[in-house]
Formats: C-alpha cells, structure tokens, sequence
C-alpha cells in the first residue's frame, strides 16, 4: 500500500497516476469532501478567485459598454450572492474530484489526520505498513505578527470566502499576485481599495508586464515600501496603521486582506529534514531525506502553483513507481488574472533581443481598442540563433500562450520556425507575429 | 516596381513583406482606406463579427448571472449604438493598418481599380510596367438566384452594417460558420432566428463539436434541407418562403442575411486562368498560369480564411524575392466563434484513437460549470506512434489551443511528449491534460 497525505493538486494527482500503475493506494484527507478535496485550489485560490475575476471582468466591461451608450442600463453585483454562487460551483467541481479519484481506484479517507515520523506513517493514531508514503498537505496563508490581526474584519485568503458584504474601504497587506488579483476584484466591483506592500508591488515582473498591470490597477491606491505597523479597530477593523518614507501613516478600512505568502503544512511531519520556513526538503525526484517517503505540491515549498503541485505529484509518483524522473523548473508559465491573463515564462538571457508590442485585437479585446489596453506582446530571443528565450503575454488567452511557448522552449524553438505557424482568426495571441518579425529582422541583419 | 491590387490581408501582407525586402512596392486599392485597407476581414467579416460576439457574449452571461440573482438588473443592448461603436474600432484599426503599411514603405494608392490581362497590369486605365504582381482582389458574397433577394430588409454580411435597429425576427439564409456566427449573435441579443440550411447545418463539422454548437444555439430554430422559394414582401421583407420535407413552408421575417458563401472577384483579370467559380487557378507558390502573375488570398479560392490569405500573401512574395516557398493546406486551424471558440485542426486518420471530454472550468467557463456548458477537448491520435492527427477544442481560447496544435502537428508531435507539459492554472485548454491521459492509456496497453 501507499499512502498520501492530502487530497490537493499534488496528492490526488499522484494517487491517480499511481492508482492506475495498478498500485494500492490510500488517501488521506483531514478536511471533508466539501473542504478537502482539490486543495487550496479549489477552496481558497486559482477557483474562487477564478470565479471572482470573471465576474470582475464582466462588471468592468459592462461599465465601460454603459458610459458608451451601448447598454441602457449599468447592473451591480449582488456580492452576497456571488459568493453563495461560487460556492455552489466549487461544490460541483468538488464532487467531480471525489469521483474521479474513486473512479481511478483510489481509496479516500476524508476526516483523519496523517502523519509521518520517520520512515513511520499514521492515519489518525494508527501507524500503517506501506512500501511508500507522499506527503502532499500544502500550505496555509502567512500571518504577519501585526496588532490586531485577530480583529474581526481581517481575513486571509482561506477566511475571505464567509464575507457575504462587499467591503467600502480594503485594505490589502502585500505586493506578490495574490495581492493583485484581489485588488482588482474588489475594486471592480467598487471597494475602495489599498495595496500595503513591504517592498515593491509585483517588484520581479518584466517592466512592460508590470506597466500592464498598474494600469489594469489604475484604480487602486498602491503603496510600496510600507511597514504595516497595526490593524486599528477595536470590535471591528477601522483601518491600519502603516510607515512610508519614514512617515507615519493611516487608512480607514472596513476590511483587510492579509496577502503575505504561504507556508508549509509540516507541522505533522518529523524526523524528515525540512528548511528554515518548514518547507520538506526533497530532491529532484521529490524524495525526502527519509528513503520510501516523498514530498510534492506546496508542503516542499515555492512556487506554491497547481501545475507545479501536479508535475511534482507525477514525478513522486513515477519514481515510487520505479521509473526514474526528474523535475525541472526551468521553464514555469506562470499568470496574473487581472483584467487579462499577465502571463509569461522564460527570460532575457545575456545579449538577447527584446520586442513589445500592444496585444491585438480580437476575441475579449475588439472593445479595448479604444482605450488603448489590448494587452501585451513581448519576446525576448537569441539573434544569433534565433531560440526564443522567454515570452510575456498580457491578454484573454495570455495563459495559454505562455504554456504552449513554455513547451516550444522546453523544445528550443526558434524564432525562424514560426514562419510556418498559421494562426486562427481573429485571435488575441501576439506573440506569434513577434516570432515572425523577429525572424524577418534577424535574418536581413545576417544577410546585410 | 511590383504592383499589389488589393489591400485585405493578403495583398497587405504581401507588399510588407515585399517592401521589407527592399522592393518598391504599389499597393492598389479600389475602396479609400475607410473601406478598403484591411479588407473583408476588417470590414465585413471576422473583425465586426467580432465585436458584435464579444457582445452577445456579454448579453448571454449577463442574462445567467441576473437569473441567478447575482446581479441586480438585467442590461438591454441599444443595437444601434453598438453598431455605431463597432465602425468606431474599426476606422481606428483602418488608420492602424494604413500607418503600418505606408511604415513598412509600401506605396498605397487608394481609389483607383487596378486590372490585369495576361502580362499586362493596369492602375486605373493606365498600363505599368512592373517586374512582377498579384492579384490580391478578395472576393464578395455569393446572393443566390431566389426571387425578392433586392427588397429592403435583406443583407448580405456586406450591407449588414447599415443595420441600426435590431430585427424582432430574422432569417438567415445558410448553413456554414457565418450563418452560425450571425444566428448566434442575433440571438443573444433577443432576436427570433430562423436558420435555413441548403443541406446540413455545419455538416462537416466533428459530430461532439457540432453538439456543442447546436447546444449553444438551442435558442435558435435550424432548418435543414430547405430549399428557399422566395422572399416575401413588396415595400419591405416579410418572411421567407421555402420547401422542406416535400412541404411549401413560410415563416415571417423582417430581415434577411444571405450568408450563402463568398465569390472571387476576378472580374478584373482577363487572360488568366480561372476555375468553374471565378477563382484565380494557382500552384502551391501561388503563381497564375501567367508567368509574374500571382494570385493569393480569396480570389484564388476556398477556405476563404484570413490566416491563409496572410500566409499565401507571404509565399507569393518569397517567391517573387527569389525564395522558393510552398503553400501547405494540410493542418489550417480554424474556429467558429460562438458562446465559446469551437476550433478545429487535422482530422481523424485510419485507426486513429479518440478521446473527448467537457473543458476544464477556467477563465470564462467557471460559471457556465452549472450549466454543463464549458466546452470541448477531443483529441485524435495514433496508438501505434502516439502522433496527434487531429483536435477539437471548444473553449474561451479554443482558436489559440487549435493554432498551437497545428504547429505541434506540423512537428508530429506525439502525446507522450504532453507529459511534460506545463500548464497555466486555472486554465480552460483540455487538450494538453486529454494527451497526458491517452499517452498513459497507449502506454498501459503497449506495456500489457
């Protein structure tokens, strides 16, 4: 038997692959079917957060069709009940997880704690026999050790879904993607919103990527090298204290979002090596220092992203499954979901060549047009060889385009292939026209 | 000099390209820049189907989200409006197109007709003398021979435009991808549509992509072997009468969109060969029976897409610089733009494995999750090889999914490559997980 310890991206994708190698498996998830199953992901992050930015989106692109004239009447959300809807769809999608899990043969056990000691695994008091163990149990949000965090009216990611009343004042605390993404949701919807970030906001985004989104942002207050100093309130949050240019500064807030990164899940782990922030250290076959017990998805620490947990997930599973395999994190796609997918993977390697261009026009964008924010084109490549080396699109399909240029650079495609790619039309993808000019301005460089 | 009649995306592309390459390039267009630069594609066809889908979409998820309650009033489209703002975009996008093309060095003369007989190029009535030229002259839609066709009220997706009043009913004459599009617009925005159909409806489409389709225009009544009799009116079309099942059927309408196909315009060539349509015969480096004469885009034929068009308009100018090109028409994504992109590329071959499944919910496809409407993934590969031979991919960014499949198909590209396939996550893209599982199914079988 194996057994896996939690039922998100990670876990249930590694007790899939290895439940249909013909191996028994056992999963183990503390929290419920409704809570447990699909992780973080689908509870508390990409999912609802998904749910949340298409309905951002369509709240923005109504109010711009209204002040056009181009629809007679300007609708609001109802944010109560768009927090029930989401709900409601997470729990469908909950249900589809449990049984496609089931379905490929895998044993689910909702409700008891794992643990590991050792080379020793339990469920619950229990230790079991098993030929492997993977320790899949993800990670929570990162508290800062502020005054006032335990107020009521300051959530994290994980608390936020109980709000049923769309915040007037938000504050934010942090500067990374998760910050963004709520920033442009609550502002869309009409919260006032503040950004807090200790250091820079999105400070390791490509400068033209991070233009995109400060403009997407446009409606945000966005406050860079903060020190939060406290949560005022004393039933309910007022706002918060903060320093800034060695100012001391206040915001009134009816909300607060603690957006400060994740942490590992180890606490039921011992006697296995982990890092300073409780990460489990594991290889490149996701193997911990403990021989038969592995580690994958957010419990082994950084990016914290779904694909990655699931890659990882496959790797621990193969190797268990005794065939060798590695993980790479050379070339991760990754996206904001702002009013576009800000997506991008790779980078500028040394003397390579960098065009940007405006998104272009087509499906999500044909009414962009006019404002000016069609999204983002930008290619770094070789001029030498050609090999593109990293890529960041801003738009409706800015996701996929940065997955499928991710897989072609895993390939080391050139610039000069793209001369044979024939797109659909309209689309939103501009970076196979970069390739295209960027092979055209290579090649008459070389032959002038 | 080399002479280019026709500034759609064929003749555009080719005179960059031309033009980049050092040649002094004139590009002939009949229609002024506000109708002609950009052609069909701009101005009647992809680019306004465009912004009219992106906004039936809007009205679809507005209707569904105050259904459910999570908006509070229901927005109505003001069609004129609409209409007035979609010609707004598309004179911004003309003097984009222009702007790029004079950049490029191109010599573009609007308002005169440019003429061809055997070697011979005219602008206007006078002859030039030119090294070489293509005929890039597009083509219009085909009206039927049916009594009434010239009574007020029935349109042609040329004359759509001056609509500015929404029909209460409509009867679109057709039944391939325009007749789709427009049935699915006209539709969302509260239209009665009645589609008639000279054979199947989509006929050729894959059989689960044709149930999304016909799912996504459950609203509409589709009429298939009809066979239209005529149009009914005498000041203004009423309806429309036809013959079905052996019956003499009528249905009123107070519009009519012919959406029969599309013709060459090849009038303006003489002393060239032609095929039974009209349309410019040409090889595979779209050169014409003249020697010099190229033809490429619509007037050369079917499929009447604009990426081809883009592409032929390439070969004939690298053919025209000296670089033997060859036109491939083997994997051309395409997409018909609905509630979702249904795209397509490839085909089943002989002994070809399929997989299909519903699209993953994502950008776009999260709320329709109740619905059971998030799409399509299919995928058609070989089992001996694992190659990939075809896909269909329903989805808010199917035509990107379609586009990148082909080029990964032009480099038999296997499934089993997919396993190391990096997503963006949430993601709406089914294809890369659909060819994840059908490499562990191929290699379970191979292994057992």
């Amino acid at each position: 038997m194996i057994v896996v310890l939690g039922g998100g991206p990670a876990g249930r994708i590694a007790s899939i692959r290895l439940a249909s190698a013909g191996k028994k498996v056992t999963l183990v998830e503390p929290k419920g079917k409704e809570q447990g199953i699909g992780g973080q992901c689908l509870h508390f992050g990409c999912m609802p957060v998904c749910a949340l930015n298409d309905a951002a989106r369509i709240a923005a692109t109504t109010r711009r069709f209204y002040k056009r004239g181009m629809i007679d009447t300007l609708p609001a959300f109802r944010f109560g009940k768009l927090m029930d809807e989401t709900y409601v769809v997470q729990q469908k999608i909950s249900g589809i997880l449990d049984d496609e899990t089931r379905q490929a043969g895998v044993d689910v056990v909702y409700g008891k704690a794992g643990r590991v000691d050792g080379r020793q695994v339990f469920i619950g008091d229990e230790p079991v026999d098993c030929e492997a163990a993977i320790i899949a149990t993800g990670s929570r949000p990162n508290i800062p050790a502020i005054p006032g965090v335990s107020l009521p009216g300051v959530y994290t990611p994980h608390t936020l879904w109980s709000l049923r009343e769309l915040p007037k004042k938000i504050a934010i605390i942090g500067g990374s993607v998760m910050a963004a993404e709520f920033a442009y949701i609550f502002s869309e919807f009409g919260s006032e919103v503040t950004v807090l970030a200790r250091s820079g906001f999105l400070k390791n985004l490509d400068r033209h990527l991070r233009a995109v989104a400060m403009k997407e942002l446009s409606g945000v207050n966005i406050q860079e090298e903060t020190e939060v100093a406290g949560i005022a309130g004393t039933d309910l949050t007022t706002g918060v204290r903060y320093r800034a240019a060695g100012t001391e500064r206040a915001i009134s807030a009816d909300a607060v979002l603690l957006a400060a990164g994740l942490v590992p899940n180890s606490g039921m782990v011992t006697g296995i090596d982990k890092g300073p922030d409780g990460a489990i250290i594991v290889n490149d076959r996701m193997q911990t220092s403990v021989p038969g017990i592995y580690a994958c998805g957010d419990v082994a620490g950084a990016p914290f992203l779904t694909p990655v947990a699931r890659h990882e997930g496959i790797v621990a599973a193969d190797n268990i499954l005794g065939k060798e395999r590695h993980m790479d994190y050379s070339r991760i796609p990754q996206a904001i979901y702002l009013a576009h997918e800000l997506a991008f993977c790779g980078s500028s390697g040394e003397g390579s060549a960098s065009i940007a261009l405006p998104g272009p026009a087509g499906p999500g964008t044909y009414w962009s047009v006019q404002y000016g924010d069609t999204g983002l084109a930008k290619l770094f490549a070789d001029p030498a060889t050609g090999e593109i080396e990293g890529i960041c699109a801003a738009g409706p399909s800015g996701g996929t385009v940065a997955a499928y240029l991710a897989f072609l650079m895993q390939r080391e495609i050139s610039v000069h292939e793209f001369e044979d790619f024939i797109e659909v039309h309209p689309s939103t993808d501009g970076i196979y026209g970069l390739a295209k000019y960027a092979s055209e301005i290579f090649r008459k460089r070389d032959s002038s």
